[in-house]
């Protein structure tokens, strides 16, 4: 297998010089686009829309039709492993996802077993074949994953929370319990982002969205512990390609040296953080990717372009190892045209960079 | 004036030897403790009870009634600066604080102005008074305001909001507008700190409860310059003794350097640092007031006094300097009879500490 036409965002993961700063924004097949919605609408629902491959490669790509991005990421939900596990995952209009069965009880936490990627997840391996055909080669494909910690909090919580308590009540109470649901699901994120790469994902990024909301000691006991087990539990070449990983805790700024350490290839960054110091923080250890305040598309293109020049000079001028990226997903309010002077800046500027 | 009978959190906050480290918990007078919930019924709402100097002495008064704590702290709402200045606070129920006339147009912006804190913030000064009466010089009273972002936070959005797209926007499109809200209500935020410091409050927090939603960026130039402002223009001693300042950026981890630069006396911390490693960082510049996860005390008692120990090993062997908190308010649902196991551990535990 040959690396695709733009292989930017494959290169800047693995530090390899780049012609410009590779560019793709987290959530970027989202509510924002009218087209979006349009697919989403003839599906019937968001969880239609996920177990749909054809809509779900229908969707991935669309951004990619309007913007110059480096990079397509796999449309799906963070929640699809718990949901394979038993939990019954469903969407309650205006509220987020939910679990008809939290894990409330300790005969159900024993109970929980691995899924098979390819039996109950066969639509998420589907789909990532279908968008690479898709694709056809032109830019690089993400896959990803929940991480095992961000996936607890909804499977005991059952819903998203505003304090995570009765997770955190199991954490400080009765550690062995949330011990052992981070086991289970840490191997099931295992063996569904290897199917995923098994497919086609050319990348895997995993999705750590509540790591940041623990203590420092609890961050490496919880969440950080259990992303190790899975990079080092992933397919790391195929078709002898290296399948760079990335990890992704939102608030995770204070641990970067920690993550680095975990074997990953780069770490996300959310937009807290001056990117020019997590740099001097890491190293050449790992790529770094993000990491624009997401607000920003909300002001004028001229605002917008100066922002994002100051992250691309904060990181280093011309450097590889940076894939450009918001520090979170976009949001659902963003005016789609306002996201071309995002792409556009960050690859004229790089270049310019680059030459001087 | 002499100092209290128990003044070992001002003796904290000020570096000076401490028989035991000083302990008390945010949010300590709140809707967890039964009697707080009775007393906010017979005010018939929360904000009359803010606004009745005589009940918001009955509620700051009750938890240090149940427990050993340090210090008291002045019951009230962080959003009462922002109503003297005209924008109409309210509170609808289950929905938070929310605002009649949020800023939304350029000239209610240009038209702010500070209130004067003895006309309409008059309650909150008796309040303070008749607290100081109240304790009898048994131990501190701290007084407090929100940070000048997150009061315009409020302001700007008109009640909290899940992105603070609205603050945001202005923030990046129009940074003159929001510049000149921090300015008028950083100048409020000093007025009425001082009024509350003349009228007994010995040591007065800066609430910084948004800034951490903000680039590193970002963070300096529309937060913590303002709260700089804001210590400078402190009453800095009353009656030959020193009213010390605490400045709390909830997420502000990262920043920890350069708020210690800012010249308070001690910074808050939230539960995501480990104080030990923040002490490493801000070195002998300020003290350091925090920082246990509030869902400890959703565990056993021996869980949380196992947790609380960490806490102060962490910070250091029977050093002073360390106040000691929780790194965000108490929960509603915390069961008070738990509270004891903190606070009789911090007592005791660093007791042993300064023995060793």
């Amino acid at each position: 297998m040959t690396r695709p036409r733009n292989d930017n965002f494959l290169r800047a993961l693995l530090k390899e010089p780049t012609d410009f700063t590779p560019v793709w924004l987290m959530r970027q097949a989202g509510r924002y686009l009218p087209e979006y919605c349009e697919t989403r609408k003839r599906a019937g629902s968001f969880l239609q829309l996920c177990k749909s491959p054809a809509m779900a490669c229908e969707v991935t790509l669309q951004p990619l039709a309007r913007y110059n991005l480096d990079a397509a990421i796999l449309f799906s939900d963070i929640l699809t492993v718990p949901d394979a596990m038993g939990l019954g995952l469903y969407f309650s209009e205006g509220e987020g996802p939910k679990f008809e069965r939290p894990l409330r009880e300790e005969w159900a936490i024993r109970d929980l077993t691995v899924p098979d990627p390819y039996n109950h997840l066969r639509y998420v391996v589907d789909a990532v074949a279908e968008i690479r055909r898709a694709l056809d080669n032109s830019v690089p494909l993400i896959g990803f994953s929940g991480s095992p910690y961000t996936l607890a909090c909804y499977m005991v919580e059952g819903a998203s929370s505003s304090d995570y308590r009765r997770v955190k009540t199991m954490l400080y109470d009765r550690p062995d319990l949330m011990h052992h649901i981070l086991s289970v699901t840490a191997d099931a994120v295992i063996a569904y982002l290897n199917a995923q790469i098994e497919s086609g994902a050319q990348a895997v990024m995993i999705f750590d969205s509540w790591g940041g909301g623990l203590s420092a000691a609890a961050y490496q006991e919880f969440s950080l512990h259990y992303m190790q087990r899975i990079v080092a539990g992933l397919i790391k070449e195929k078709d002898g390609e290296r399948i760079p990983s990335i990890v992704f805790t939102k608030g995770g700024g204070l641990w970067l040296e920690s993550i680095a350490d975990i074997g990953c290839d780069a770490i996300g960054l959310d937009w807290t953080i001056d990117i020019g110091e997590a740099r001097w923080r890491v190293g050449d250890k790992v790529a770094l990717q993000g990491n624009l305040d997401p607000n920003v598309l909300f002001a004028s293109p001229d605002r917008i372009a100066a922002e994002t020049r100051k992250v691309l000079d904060s990181y280093g001028s011309g450097d590889t190892g940076h894939v450009f990226n918001l520090g979170h997903g976009i949001s659902q309010f963003t005016v789609p045209e306002r996201v071309t002077a995002l792409v556009d800046t960050v690859h004229d500027y790089s270049r310019i960079q680059r030459k001087k």
